[in-house]
């Protein structure tokens, strides 16, 4: 943002897919800044079939609606869509670690385990 | 997660690259599952130098660290560091709407202003 225009982190990169992801579906009726509910449930089947199974159910989209939109104007801001990224991620993780913990277990494992 | 091995969507690889960015510092040293003070400062520094510029300076490592680390162990967990990448995603996007917004409003712009 000063000027550098030199090539993203990995980080850098992940943080400008979310907003990129956001805005390719938010843009397309109403606010262009936030997401409608149909918009919401397009990114859902859109982004997350593969493992919110659960999104092609109306009832979910209503919930995870409803869960997220916290100032309750029926919308989703890109605030309230992080918040649902980053829960995501923080189950994928956890996921992710579970399968490493659980190899090292098997094998015996490479690294450290006597903390 | 049920088997399909379909190419990741663009949140999807949002998602996983942010889990792996943390693991790639959290395993240098101490619980690979977790980023010590030395791990997090490396991160700052090696995924965040272009826009957190003050990511050099030891004081505001240590400010990082302690608002990040709600359990005050020390370390900062993936679900700790998250709040940090979404708050400075959150910080990113609105400078990417305002800059858009500014240009619309400089060229006449081609969307909905209406509302």
């Amino acid at each position: 943002m000063d000027g550098k225009m030199s090539a993203p982190t990995q980080l850098q990169s992940a943080m400008e897919g979310l907003i990129e992801v956001f805005h390719s579906y938010s843009g397309k009726e109403g606010d262009k800044y936030k997401l409608s509910k149909a918009e919401l449930k397009s990114l859902l089947q859109g982004e997350l079939a593969g493992f919110l199974s659960a999104s092609n159910d109306p009832l979910v989209v209503e919930k995870i609606m409803s869960d997220l939109d916290e100032n309750k104007d029926g919308e989703v801001d890109f605030q309230e869509f992080v918040v649902l990224v980053a829960a995501l991620t923080v189950a994928c993780n956890e996921f992710f670690v579970d399968s490493i913990k659980s190899e090292e277990g098997k094998d015996g494992g490479s690294g450290c385990k006597t903390k």
